[in-house]
């Protein structure tokens, strides 16, 4: 599969876990419109999906709704960025500063949810030095000391695919605890290590597969 | 979920379409390496799942291996890529050139699996003009002239989610096969539009949430 992540818990279902993410997205929008409540109702229709499946997806980490009221948005808020990790700060290396690499240490959707980039890492000399806002490109001989001593926790892999598996074991061996991998390669990955795994192309592939099997060319 | 495609067909699993991306990787990594045949044995190591899951997916579209050889590599990478629509050029257009769809633009992983930018456009004046190489920002205004005189089939939509339906409306309107959504947004559209929705950021969340559940903090 295009995305080969491990279920994030024994008891909660993957796809719960993304809704959450589009819960949160959609009652951030309401909050930003100054709206104070909601319902499962609203929720569901906001991100598209039937309130039952909302009230099951929140049932699974607790009861957040209020008799009379529904949910206090900002409550809510509060609590599903607790669930995902995203009530505080994640120190993040990217591995891989070619074309994909420096675009993604330009987006700032990253930064915004709370992931900040505090290393970035090449094994070409020609870009290790370069600056990207405060951060200068390391080598990746370097991964360890670095990894270390800034406190990164989780991994960016933004390396041709033969590359991928060697980069992979370097920041497992300096204690990375979670990789987000964008090359189309599959790793092998310890247990205690959590994996999100994405190929743009990949996705692009499935959209071209979709439009051919619909109307065959 | 952060990824909403829709099935590309009736009878394939979605999964398995997502793996033929997978095999084809692998299968085009073996060419390279000169290796003229290979088993499902082999291209089921080489992508982490099972010979039979390999000969399952494959059956879904033909019998492609030979008795007492296997799979003929060449043969077999020119029929996935006639089956995931990749034997071909696609003219995408992509919405959006703030700083992932920048990024987008001159990410070159797309032009190798023959997805080929022919418009770019963004609706603020200021970006409009600027030039990706030898394109130039268009107006979102033009839109529809474009995509009709460019014979665009694909977009891909970088703005952000509270422009995101209409841009797809624009799209559609147009006359576009398939959507490729950046946008933390669910985007209705007609059900002979193809549709694949990503979230970078989101992927990323998943990723902390994976690694807050292991291991409460």
């Amino acid at each position: 599969m295009a995305r080969r992540d491990r279920d994030p818990s024994p008891v909660v279902p993957k796809a719960a876990a993304a809704r959450l993410s589009l819960y949160l997205r959609f009652l951030e929008s309401l909050r930003e419109h100054g709206v104070p409540t909601t319902s499962s109702q609203k929720l569901a229709a906001g991100v598209g999906v039937t309130a039952a499946q909302v009230r099951k997806d929140l049932g699974y980490f607790g009861q957040f709704g209020l008799p009379g009221i529904g949910y206090r948005i900002d409550h809510l808020v509060d609590e599903l960025r607790r669930i995902l990790g995203t009530d505080r700060t994640w120190n993040v290396a990217l591995v891989g500063i070619g074309n994909l690499g420096s675009a993604l240490a330009e987006y700032r959707g990253f930064e915004r949810q709370g992931f900040r980039f505090v290393a970035l890492f090449d094994r070409d000399p020609a870009i290790v030095g370069r600056a990207f806002g405060s951060l200068a490109v390391d080598s990746i001989e370097s991964v360890e000391p670095v990894v270390r001593v800034r406190g990164v926790e989780l991994g960016i892999i933004a390396v041709p695919a033969p590359a991928a598996q060697e980069v992979a074991d370097l920041l497992v061996a300096a204690g990375i605890r979670g990789i987000y991998n964008f090359a189309p390669a599959v790793l092998q990955l310890p247990p205690q290590v959590a994996y999100v795994s994405i190929d743009l192309a990949v996705e692009l592939e499935q959209l071209s597969f979709s439009v051919t099997q619909q109307r065959p060319t």
